[in-house]
């Protein structure tokens, strides 16, 4: 049953839909206003009338809505690039994780929602107005006892040591790397998203510098098709790019003299 | 420290790297062998040499190695689709979700990651050689009182109800229909993913006819970048089809009088 | 040196140029106007100047410039597609090609460009409006005496026969297959664009039966990259789905008993 | 008919294709042998027969065929590129157009087929083992009248002028750039590909320095489609990346002092 405070998704059709927290006050769309108030008490998977009669339906929001309805203050990280983030990092119940920046807290979102119970995210910003806005972000999705939020500047080291996964998401990426190294764990990955050409090349290039290996770098790209009687296609336009993802996993400082390069390993 | 029993993904390059538990046992490599039992007592990150002396890094698997590696009886579940399924599923710690089949084990793998620690993957498969591999995948990777395995074939219903998603990934998924309509809560989503385009319409209209809303269809395209000094390019040929992703969310059945076609749904 | 009635194309930047046909008048932009007798007896790859003193840069139009900056009534066929057409295609100075229908002549256009000096396009459309426009637009472009438009529906047969190349580029293929047949050489191409599954289901099952063989779909997907001083990227959103194209070989009746399908066709 | 010298493309099925000119000899398959004098005589759409009583049908050979099959000692520019290429040059019939390198002649063949009756292609390459490979191809398919072949390296400039086009397929474009601007007509278009990164953006730097404008970068993908009934589908690998086709156009030296940047372009 929805109480007071809840997130629900309202979805009346592909472009109507809104995620809401349940509380006082109206949403209002083109096909009439909701009393939110009057939500509470029903179920999801019901629906709630507009004051024009239009039925708008009570979904759960997942993942995909709080982040593609997240209060923006920045540029967010897309499900599609977060979602392969969850397959390539050690994220799991109980991880503890790092994030620069915070940027809007989509990230965020997704990470502390599968480190909980146990878990914690620490995420760092140097801008108060970002980080502001994405602690009310994960304040709103109620998840604010998994994040712990700094307002900082990282430059020689993050607070935290032995985590086991560090997402940089800021523009200089190769400004992070000896502090995510001193961060990681041994044998795990971190993270970042290079927009461009010139800061990919530059990234993974510090990285190999710093003795990263098993570096990957990799693009997603998402593809909607509108299935429809007799008229099957997909859409005519579509986001062709983010950034390209790159990942990297530590190893200890000892195992760095042995490294050969992915040239040199030849079969003997 | 790494103890008997652990997974330890073993990377020279990138061609050759291997999932291993540590045991008795040798790894054979072209680079020589290595002793697992040697393994024990180091930490991740650090090396491993085989009689050769080539060193192979110890790292920690996550879980795109998990599923990469999974033994295999039947096609499987890529990390790209996976992704994508974590962020438009409602999976979390504690959630109790469903799949029909179990294949290999390797969605099996993820979601059990993420229920944990007192969630649960109810996973059915009729085919039991497949559920008999699935299940040691599963015990290997030491993630079995996260799932329950159920060799059955589905007809009228599972046997759990209010479960917060359901994964069918059959060929005809349109039997499955109702008894993931039957067992999801409402507001909730299913998916299932579909290789060919009459499977993906039939499932579709089936969707439409159960009425499911919310429906969405997308395809994930991945695209590695070989990013090297004065030669940075796309990988030449990628991995272009694995199947359509279906998303839809059930609504209670007093809300299936209101729906409205997306069509029908006009501003005033 | 340019004169009375030839196309230049000005450009100026990304977002600003226009195909235009030498003759009086003005050209208006938002950096000013050009009078367009003053370009007569200019050079190509010389500037005009706007009276706001802003130049223009006269460069030459090529198909692409036609194909994009033609007056259009109706869907055309972009660039990424017509090439492939042109090189899938028995198109070749003085091929006799058939095109249904003629849409805004963006394909008569190319194939017009391709057949000179002595080949011919047969260009057909039902609709008059359609078929005004596209014998305007090839009016414009000088190439009239290489294009015979006609206005009629093909129902049963072109008036031609022995044609290199049949296009077919109308809403229900199948209707035009029969005509197509009887119009083409043997062991030559048609081809035509299908925007939906369906519809490529259909032509493609229609083709089969007509006898057609080596049938071929494939989409042609263009990606801009933008390349600028260290922030070289993809362009963010690119059109993703214009058509599928299908291509298909005449092979003449008596071969048609002898035809394995690809199935049945096994090494000994 | 038929007759001997003629290039036929004998089909079987996907997996069994030949592009061979008609003279003496055997065409060997797996499924029976083909003499090949026997197909004298006969008409395209027909078929000839293996000793073993296999059908292979006698098709006209287009552009993508003889692109696909030309005899290699080099990669090849892919119909894909080629026919961006076609659509973004100034080639016509009557055209007069440069390449460095020959290549294998790939689109040394596509560009004489479009040049034809009174054009011409200028072919420089300084490897006489490509330059011989590519001219014996031009010789085999009969076009050798629309083609010069230059043994000989390009430094300054090339022997001719006034060009409509060139194309620079070599490793190091920007060496070519004074060379290409000097022989190509004003307000024409030269053309290159670039398989890396770096190598993109050092040529687009290059060509900005020397005052081309009009310059884009593009990626062209195709993806075929698999239609079967009941399992229509996309191929599940595709090649992914041949190079990145940068277009620019030569502006006269005395427009070159007006140039305004993109970024520098702004509405009054």
């Amino acid at each position: 049953m929805i109480k007071e405070g809840d997130m629900v998704y309202l979805y009346k059709d592909e472009r109507r839909n809104y995620l809401v927290k349940i509380q006082g006050g109206r949403l209002h769309t083109d096909l009439g206003f909701l009393e939110l108030k009057d939500i509470i008490g029903k179920e999801y998977g019901e629906y709630a009338e507009t004051n024009l009669k239009h039925a708008f339906y009570i979904l759960r929001p997942d993942l995909h809505e709080l982040v593609m309805k997240i209060k923006r203050k920045t540029q967010i990280l897309y499900p599609k690039d977060i979602g392969i983030i969850l397959t390539k990092a050690n994220i799991f119940p109980g991880a503890r994780v790092i994030e620069s920046g915070a940027g809007s807290g989509a990230l965020t979102t997704a990470m502390a929602n599968f480190v909980r119970p146990n878990g914690k995210v620490y995420s760092y910003d140097r801008n108060e107005e970002f980080l502001e806005n994405a602690k009310k972000n994960i304040e709103r999705y109620g998840l604010s006892e998994y994040v712990e939020f700094k307002l900082r500047e990282v430059t020689d080291s993050y607070d935290e040591s032995e985590v086991d996964f560090v997402m940089i998401d800021i523009g200089s990426q190769w400004d992070l790397i000896d502090a995510a190294y001193k961060a990681l764990k041994g044998g795990s990955r971190l993270a970042t998203i290079c927009p461009t050409f010139e800061q990919l090349t530059k990234t993974v290039f510090a990285l190999e510098e710093k003795g990263f290996i098993n570096i990957e770098t990799e693009e997603i790209l998402v593809r909607k098709i509108l299935v429809r009687r007799g008229k099957t296609r997909p859409e005519q336009r579509i986001p062709s790019h983010t950034g390209w993802l790159v990942f990297a996993s530590k190893i200890s400082k000892k195992a760095h003299g042995t490294q050969t390069t992915q040239e040199d390993a030849q079969p003997l």
